[in-house]
């Protein structure tokens, strides 16, 4: 999985407790991800300090190679406010410089606070550089909460979009349910949605409000931490009983028009 | 991650290989999904061959806790040619049969032929008749194909679409693409597809001549294996600069236009 000599760009998979609760790294990585974790001296990150804390979980399993000081990590540019990646153009010079040790030949991991990197963060910007300056992009194999959750959703995984996070405005909001909703229906297209997790409680009370009766509704709350939990049911059925949100807890909703 | 002593459906992640150019399969699943398919005794999986292949290469790691020939493998039922999930709805007493050891307190392991079961495969009905008969769905932490190429590719890991496969006809199939490619356009939405392997090069050469010049498309080639590549490219370049598609090597195809 690795380029040995060349210099690649690597895609390492976080675990998905974001440091609370948090699980023996080696029962949500593979072994495979650990050690290449543990001999690469240049990273790319969304946050330096909590890219330590991986480490140091790394460490635990396969020693790390050099000491954590001696590791040089990056921090990628903040996106502007709002999203979109227009801050940091694949050709813009400030890739080169960060992507400097893997255009010497040598490996790069990218990595974010939790799952996959380049999914639903940051670092789709730092990836796509890589392509324009002809470094070899290497994705490790690890787990993304939004595909553990549509997978433990029962809904239709043959077709699905993300769609990232909801307007926060309650009229805007609404309309774009509605709009999803109808998209879903006429395409059997699952729809996944994520909210920072202090606003889940929110978003679930606008689904409950907004969708119809007999559209079926998933919540994963919790993946992978001992007390995580999947519950699929039809609108209707939890408007009648419904389930507390977690406070802090990181959640994935996905609903199913029929 | 298990659910001691009540009896769940454990969504359990396979290798990517597809037992083609095998991988070390602690390379590529955490030790904990082995401990946990190392002592399940039930299975409900596409093929019951393809599984036992799959517990011979965990018990090669973490042995198992009874000999192969004692554990219970039960096949999904076939979906009906097209697809659809009408074929056996979640109130169908087929699913209390198939998870009737989940009912009785013990975990059964539900696995697909590569990645994440339930995504881009036949699992999601037993993961949606599990939810009916009020069993605990527990998805597993492993890696789905297609995030790791969307994750790969660089394209908007924000706002994306699986859509499965395109229709085989040519007319049919550059219509489909021309409506995507301006849901792309219009919403920044990167499409994700995938074709069965002999017919990777055909879809190539579709995509290549039906999508715009200044379109992205990104080609994720054997996933996970050390033969393995991703390239993104614009049409334009794809098209001055050919790549030749290996013929029984997965791919995951992702576009986004600008």
């Amino acid at each position: 999985m690795s380029v040995p000599g060349r210099g690649g760009l690597l895609l390492v998979p976080n675990a998905l407790d974001l440091g609370t609760e948090p699980v023996d790294i080696q029962q949500v990585l593979p072994l495979g991800v650990l050690q290449c974790a543990a001999r690469m001296e240049h990273w790319l990150a969304e946050d330096a300090r909590s890219t330590r804390a991986f480490l140091k979980r790394v460490h635990a399993v396969v020693p790390l190679q050099r000491p954590l000081q001696a590791i040089d990590i990056r921090e990628l540019p903040r996106p502007p406010k709002g999203g979109g990646a227009g801050h940091a153009a694949p050709g813009d010079p400030l890739w080169r410089e960060l992507l400097a040790p893997a255009l010497a030949g040598k490996d790069v991991g990218l990595i974010s606070e939790a799952g996959l990197p380049a999914v639903a963060d940051p670092g789709a910007a730092a990836v796509a550089a890589a392509h324009a300056l002809g470094i070899v992009v290497v994705p490790l194999p690890g787990a993304s909460s939004l595909l553990l959750a549509l997978a433990a959703s029962g809904l239709n995984g043959q077709s699905f979009a993300f769609v990232g996070y909801l307007p926060q405005d309650a009229i805007q909001r609404s309309a774009r349910l509605k709009e999803l909703q109808a998209l879903s229906r006429r395409t059997a297209q699952t729809q996944l949605l994520i909210e920072t997790p202090y606003r889940n409680a929110t978003l679930l009370k606008a689904l409950l409000e907004q969708l119809a009766e007999e559209t079926r509704l998933s919540v994963s709350c919790g993946l992978s931490l001992p007390s995580g939990w999947t519950r699929t049911d039809r609108i209707a059925e939890w408007r009648r009983r419904p389930t507390q949100m977690p406070e802090r807890v990181p959640a994935v909703f996905a609903f199913l028009a029929d």
